[in-house]
C-alpha cells in the first residue's frame, strides 16, 4: 500500500498526484505555505489526505506565525471538512506538542479507513460488479483507504467480479489514479466514461454503487466529487445500493444539511483549455434520502 | 449556417470535423469507401450528415459496384437508422437516378431540420437556462439543425436566457463544436463536464434539456449519445422537461423497442489514450416513459 505522504526531518514529502502514474516525484514541503499550495493545486487529494497533511504543514509554521498558518491551511480547499477538523487538532495541541497531534490524525485515519474497509466489505453479496467515481485509495487517505479499500477487502472475500472506474472528468488523473490502484491490486476493471453508468445500470452490469466524501452533514447529505449525485440518482432509479464509505473526520456536525456545505468552483480552464467560457463546479450534494448507506470505521449506517 | 457536405463535380466534400475549431480542413471524396471511411472515423458525425453523406457516397460508386458499395456504405455506423434510410432511398433508385435521390435525400434534411426548429421553438417559456448534450448543430445535419436548431430559434424569440453545453466525453469534440456554432450565433453559453447536470438541476439552473436522436424506435425509446439516458433520469427525477428533436428519418418504424437498436462500442483509446482497460459504448437507450416531447418535422408529440 503506497502512502502519499512522509514527515521526516522537519520536511513534509508529498507524492506529487499530478504527476503519476508517469512519474513518481516528491515534493519536499518546508512551509506551511508550500503544503497550503500542494493542497490547493492537487499534488495531494482526497479528503482524509489533505487533513493530514494540513496538520504536518501546521507542524512546520513559526511558533510566532502559528494562528496565521493555521488559517491558511484550513482555507486551502473549502469543501473538505476534516482538513478544517485536523488543522484545528493541532492548532488547540498547540506549537509544542504539534508533531505529536499530527502523528495522532495520521494514526487515527489510517486505522479508521482500514475498519471502514472491513465493515463495508460486509455489504457485498458474491460477484458483484461496482462501480466507482474519483479516486479514494491509498493516495486519497494518507496510506490507508475508504471505498476502494472497501472495494478492495470485498475483493479479496471473492464479493467482487469487476469494476466499473468513472473516469472522473475534468482532470482524469482520478480515474487514472483509480486504473493504477487497481492494477497494483490485481482487481479486473475497465475505465468507462462519466456519461456510461446509466447504460451499465440498465443492461444490470452494476450490483453496487461505492464512493467516498469530503463531507456529510449532520442529516446525512453527502458531499462528494462532482457526478456523485448523479449516479445516486440512477442507482435509486435501478434499485441499486449506493454505498458511501468514508471515515467518522468527514461528518460535520456543525452543518444541519447539505444545502450549507459550499461547493468549490475551480478553474474553468480544467474543462476548456481552448478558451471557451465554462463552469467547474468541484463537487456535487447527494441527499441522504438516496444513500443506501454509510460505512465509517464505527460500523455501517443504514438510511 | 455552415453546411458540412458539398458535391461538386463528382467530388464529396467533407468539412473534416475532427479538425474544427482549430482547422477548416475539407476532405475530397471521389470513391464510397473514402466516404464510408470519413464517416467511421467521425469527419462527418450527426444521424441527418452521415445519412446525406452516405447518399452521395453511393452516387460516386461504379455501375458494377453499386449494392456492394451500398452495403459498405450502410454498414459505415450500426446506431444511426437514417444511414441505411438514406442509402437504401439512393438504392432504390438506381445508378442513374442516384445523384437525384441524393439531392432529394439532401433537401428533405434541410426543409425537415428547419421545420424542427419552428416547432420546437414553440414549447419554450421565456428565458429559459437550456441544457444540451453532444453536437446537434449545423455540422450534424448537413446545413440544417435539431436540437442546436431548436435552441436558435427559441432564442431568436427571446426564450432562451443561457445553454448549458455538456462536456460529451470521450472525444470532447462535440461540445467544441456546439460551443463553436453557439458563439458564432451569440447565444450566451457556458461548457460545463457530464457530471455536472446533477448539480445544474439540484439548484434550478435547468430550465429544459433539448437533445437529438441518432434512431427513435417504434413504441418512442431514443437512441442516442451516450449520457443522454442519465440525463433523462436525472430531468425526470427534477421535473425538467426532456426534450428530443429529430427528423421522421430517425424513426425507425422496424424496431419495436430500444432494445433492438444495437450499441456500438468504439475503441477504447478514446477513453483510456494511457492503456489502462476501458469500455467505449458511443449510445445509449432511453426510454420512451422519460421523454417529455419529441420534435418531428411534422410537429410536437407528446408522450
Amino acid at each position: 500500500m503506497i502512502s502519499p505522504l512522509r514527515f521526516e526531518d522537519g520536511t513534509l514529502l508529498v507524492l506529487d498526484q499530478t504527476r503519476l502514474p508517469g512519474e513518481e516525484v516528491w515534493l519536499g514541503c518546508t512551509t506551511p505555505g508550500e503544503v497550503a499550495d500542494a493542497i490547493g493545486r492537487l499534488a495531494v487529494r482526497g479528503a482524509p489526505a489533505i487533513g493530514v497533511a494540513a496538520a504536518y504543514g501546521l507542524v512546520l509554521a513559526d511558533r510566532d506565525d502559528f494562528e496565521a498558518a493555521a488559517e491558511l491551511l484550513a482555507a486551502a480547499r473549502p469543501t473538505a471538512v476534516n482538513l478544517r477538523w485536523a488543522v484545528d487538532q493541532v492548532r488547540a495541541a498547540g506549537p509544542d506538542r504539534a508533531l505529536e497531534a499530527a502523528r495522532e490524525i495520521e494514526e487515527r485515519e489510517r486505522d479508521a479507513t482500514r475498519r471502514i474497509a472491513e465493515h463495508g466489505a460486509t455489504l457485498f453479496g458474491p460477484d458483484e460488479q461496482v462501480l466507482t467515481h474519483c479516486n479514494t485509495g491509498a493516495l486519497a487517505t494518507a496510506g490507508s483507504v475508504t471505498a476502494l479499500g472497501v472495494i478492495e477487502a470485498a475483493w479479496r472475500n471473492g464479493a467482487v467480479a469487476h469494476v466499473w472506474v468513472d473516469e472522473t472528468r475534468p482532470l482524469k488523473q482520478r480515474s487514472r489514479l483509480t486504473a493504477w490502484e487497481l492494477e497494483r491490486a490485481g482487481i479486473p476493471f475497465k475505465v468507462v466514461t462519466d456519461s456510461s453508468a446509466g447504460l451499465l445500470m440498465s443492461r444490470g452490469l452494476v450490483d453496487r454503487v461505492v464512493v467516498g466524501a469530503d463531507r456529510i452533514a449532520a442529516n446525512g447529505d453527502v458531499a462528494n466529487k462532482i457526478g456523485t449525485y448523479a449516479l445516486a440518482v440512477l442507482a435509486h432509479h435501478h434499485d441499486v445500493p449506493f454505498i458511501v464509505a468514508a471515515p467518522t473526520s468527514t461528518i460535520d456536525a456543525d452543518t444541519p444539511t447539505g444545502a450549507g456545505i459550499p461547493i468549490e468552483e475551480r478553474d474553468p480552464g480544467e474543462v476548456t483549455p481552448h478558451g471557451h467560457p465554462a463552469a467547474n463546479y468541484a463537487f456535487d450534494i447527494t441527499p441522504a434520502e438516496l444513500v443506501t448507506a454509510i460505512v465509517t470505521e464505527e460500523g455501517v449506517r443504514h438510511a
